[in-house]
């Protein structure tokens, strides 16, 4: 099936671009709640499961061990913009583990922002593997391995002791099977797996509710969420999407952006999950859709869901600054909000 | 209608998104000889002609009063990525006509290219109107209105002499009427308007064969292409997917992409234009299928062909530069190759 448009991009008063794709909104006994387009095909997450990723972090004691707080916790569930909180941070969890950034098997980029890199270069610096977005995740994972005694040379790879507690904690919590078949590598060399769309927004209303996760888990999730809405910063970094939806109701809204278009969410006051997949992977688009789905589940508190409308509609500016255009919510997402 | 499967993007042995769109091949007389997808839908075509746009440089005879070699003329038609060498063409190019980057409209951006920004900020240096992708079109425009005696303030406005000079060589290459219920502003503030996506394709053709141009135009046309394919690195820059397409074949091969998924191309042997669009809007998609549409059009010639397939596949890296999947051509492209 052909996913319908989900969101449009005007210039003047001319539709310029589409984006297609599907929402699933499920509660934690996996029911789904409201979908649009193919829920069932199969998806690649990328890093908006970093919280269910970090599970065994907690799960195993490590993070106690090493007394993580909110910060920490928000940083191995982050995909971060390399400023140097996060850069600080993620030195500290690693420290804590006896560990430096040596130890990281994510590769190396420039800072996602923009402000970060200029500050670097003009310092004199390069980036290293701590400027990573994924640098959190990595060191949340190099911390479960020592404090569990596990060697953590190669940790990123399918089939390592780790990748197989990450792979477990990713089907019981989303209820769907991880073959290999299915697999393919992240951008920070760890095994994804294209599993379908809903399953996930089960697995998110889970993390929220902890309905069948068992009270070791369930207490593992909800302290991850709850750092991530803590320290949406930290998730994400300066004027990130993540930041903003999750700023705009501490502790009720939870998000997470995924590369290719992909986002997962929860609200756990509703008991619900939400995974969105954008086809042609442009995350401005799930930004887009993401608000705009919250906006419709919040409807009831009207200065949050004005407020989540008004983040749906995203200004397009030309290189002086001057509004030309905007994104905002179409199609099927338009009929249904 | 909707616009069938262009690209795929693969992770693994999955396919992670996909990217639809449009494309249609015109001759000089404005026959579409091939098209996926609907032509006929009105799309801006961005910087794709910046080709067309040239011609009041050259028609008016500033091109040849300046002193403009084929460096000088790629630059006008250029999206550059703010390299040492674009920045000091265009630079000299308003020199010659009196002025320096205070007379550019087009604001300002950090270089396109990544390396270029580095550099520029371990020097302590910020960027200025120079570093903007468009500042070699805006210098010929500047140097249009010094040789035409026309005052330069507020050229880059719908209803300035010189924008009305562009707009008409644009309906007149085209054939497409140009109006203002289809006008929007490109990021760099000049007009763009949306017209059938297959006037663009015959408006190329044209530019190549002079059909219907009468000499001035024709000769004009001529020179502004065969300037670009002489000096493709002065149209784009270091790696991207235009100096490489069109070092593909020295003098056989004209393209030009535009912001929001556009391609221009033309093929002079053949007396082929090209346009297409991909709906969303990615110009990762874009290169696939310009790469896909000119591997199919020139098949003949068999080292060409695979060269140009070759660039139709794109791998894509881990951080730590393993491939981990790759871009092709799918769905109606890949029927058609």
């Amino acid at each position: 099936m052909t996913n319908p448009v989900l969101v449009e991009v005007l210039r003047g008063a001319v539709v310029e671009s589409l984006h297609r794709g599907a929402v699933a909104v499920c509660d934690g006994e996996g029911k789904l709640v409201w979908e649009i387009g193919d829920t069932a095909k199969p998806v690649f997450p990328r890093s908006a499961v970093k919280a269910i990723q970090a599970l065994p972090l907690v799960e195993s004691g490590a993070a106690d061990a090493y007394g993580f707080g909110d910060r920490e916790l928000a940083l191995a569930c982050a995909s971060h913009s390399g400023e140097p909180e996060h850069v600080e941070t993620a030195r500290s969890m690693l420290a804590r583990a006896g560990l430096d950034e040596t130890a990281l098997e994510c590769g190396v980029h420039w800072p996602g922002n923009h402000a970060a890199t200029i500050a670097l270069a003009r310092s004199g610096g390069v980036p290293n593997a701590l400027h990573n977005n994924c640098s959190g995740k990595h060191a949340g994972f190099l911390c479960a391995c020592r404090h569990s005694g596990v060697a953590h040379r190669g940790y990123v790879a399918a089939g390592h002791e780790l990748q197989d507690m990450v792979r477990d904690a990713m089907e019981a919590v989303t209820g769907a099977a991880h073959d290999a078949d299915h697999c393919g590598v992240d951008g920070c060399s760890i095994p994804t797996y294209a599993v379908p769309l809903r399953s996930f927004a089960a697995g998110f209303a889970r993390m929220a509710t902890g309905t069948g996760l068992g009270p070791v888990r369930a207490n593992a999730a909800r302290r991850l969420l709850s750092a991530c809405m803590a320290e949406p910063f930290m998730v994400s970094g300066t004027g990130c999407a993540d930041e903003r939806l999750m700023k705009a109701a501490p502790g009720r809204i939870f998000v997470k952006m995924g590369a290719e278009g992909v986002y997962c969410a929860a609200i756990p006051q509703l008991g619900l999950g939400i995974a969105l997949k954008c086809d042609d992977g442009a995350i401005r688009a799930a930004e887009i859709t993401i608000a705009g789905v919250l906006a419709k589940l919040l409807a009831k508190d009207e200065d949050l869901a004005g407020n989540l409308h008004g983040q749906a509609i995203q200004p397009i500016l030309s290189r002086n600054g001057v509004k030309v255009g905007e994104m905002r919510p179409g199609g099927a997402l338009v009929e249904q909000l």
